[in-house]
């Protein structure tokens, strides 16, 4: 089955999303702005490790209402953005349309639902590394697994058919439970990598060669699992998750997190998503968190110039 | 009564109490590189809040063994040349000689006593805003005051007479009986203020004008002062200390920190002294300072270049 999808925020992220769930054969709808013109001209270019493709004739709008009731809304926006939501969405909600987020960080299921109802609303994390190069051209550069699962209904039916269709267009999907679960453990590595590497300007790699740096991630990381931990997830993170994710890094090379890319390129940070709610979330749990919100707050100081 | 001095280290604050106690009438002797010519040819010349002057004859020398024996020997190297105290003091040690290190952070007594034998050592905390000009001038900002104890010497004469010493030349100073409370308080303004203007290149009122960075350096001197509280200090520091260094450093304006000076004119940081010894001797007490930790580690990064 294919579905008529909506792509809102098309950066690196839902380019590559929506063209793969094209390239499928599903009718999609891509919200433009940067890209807008060399993609209505030219189509969209994928270079990607899994095969570089082109979709000569790419369907791309300037307002949501140009596009109208779809069945799936996918949303790729950065969160600094998220103020739009109402403006980018509601036109294009039938009263069957799901909405699924694969934004960063904590916040933006409630956001929606809070706008849009709940029953509508789903979240999934990316595990993608992605990149745009010029207008109407999109850099797939590894992974690109995602996780997703119901923000409040019960059943799994609606996102076992999402998953269906993301596997059906070679994307790794999984359907989970919980969540919240797969929110915080993505928070794990986003906490550390995309803050230090944003304040330091420096990748992945020197980080983690130097001993220091290295305890620190692992030791922030280990905040963010007892912080997690606190949600009430269904099933705790284990401890040892950090010292996995450290190595798993380690394969990344000099890999620029997606808030150092922001840094460099000159846009906000995902500060509020990535840090700001989680601090918030721990605390209400009674769970201190000194090194990330250390961490945040000279983050801030560089924010605001 | 006046004395035979050397000043070993001599950058702005070796020099400006050089020139302090030559000015009173003590005969000092300064072992000078950078400033070696310009100070010999033409003297040393204080601009100061306090009254410019201008010393025309100063005893400037190349190697230690030139000037042979002193009373005191008075240190203001930066710590991350200790390795040299053995080259730069031993020749001018008398039986009777004591040497007062006026040094940032931990450490440098005990590297001293090492040396020299437990007995001549005097430790300093000098609250001086100063840095040197061209070669031959120093800027005296603004403070001075030094509170000094013994390191190992019971009993407070000969404290008391290189207290009045000073004191004689202008100089505001106070002998303490607790010198190990004078070096932790320092280190609770030092290590917030020094690390992240450092770290961040901010002068003081940019960090304190954002209420996350200001929180932050609150929490982290809260941190210090449990540290130092864990050493057994005659008496504790007070958790109020934090507030009001706060309060007090909100009139420094946009004053740069010497660790930032350090960083901007590309010398190496204090950081083993203000950081790495603090840090392993609340390790050793059972206190954890996360926030000093992942600041020391930052830096450690900025470090490595």
């Amino acid at each position: 089955m294919t579905m008529r999808i909506a792509v809102v925020g098309a950066g690196a992220l839902g380019l590559y999303y929506g063209a793969m769930l094209q390239k499928a054969g599903n009718d999609v709808h891509f919200l433009l702005r940067r890209d807008f013109d060399a993609i209505t001209a030219k189509g969209l270019m994928i270079y990607s490790v899994n095969g570089d493709f082109h979709l000569s004739k790419v369907k791309g709008y300037r307002t949501a209402s140009e596009v109208g009731e779809v069945d799936l809304v996918l949303i790729g926006l950065k969160t600094f953005a998220n103020h739009k939501y109402g403006e980018l969405i509601a036109p294009l909600l039938g009263e069957n349309t799901a909405i699924l987020t694969l934004q960063n960080g904590l916040g933006n299921e409630e956001a929606l639902a809070a706008l849009f109802g709940g029953d509508r609303i789903l979240g999934g994390v990316a595990f993608l590394c992605s990149n745009r190069g010029v207008p109407g051209v999109v850099h797939h550069l590894g992974e690109g697994r995602i996780i997703l699962g119901e923000y409040e209904r019960k059943g799994t039916a609606r996102a076992d058919e999402i998953t269906a269709m993301f596997v059906a267009a070679g994307v790794e999907c999984k359907a989970v439970a919980d969540l919240k679960r797969a929110r915080w453990e993505k928070l794990v590595w986003n906490i550390p990598f995309n803050g230090l590497c944003a304040l330091m300007m420096k990748p992945v790699d020197e980080l983690l060669s130097l001993p220091a740096t290295r305890k620190l991630i692992m030791d922030m990381m280990g905040e963010v699992i007892a912080g997690g931990n606190a949600q009430g997830l269904m099933k705790d993170m284990a401890g040892s998750l950090a010292e996995k994710m450290v190595i798993f890094s380690e394969n990344l090379g000099a890999y620029k997190p997606s808030m150092m890319i922001d840094r460099i390129e000159g846009r906000p940070l995902e500060l509020e998503a990535i840090f700001g709610v989680p601090l918030v979330a721990a605390a209400a749990r009674n769970v201190s968190m000194p090194r990330v919100e250390e961490l945040h707050a000279l983050l801030q100081l560089v924010e605001r110039k």
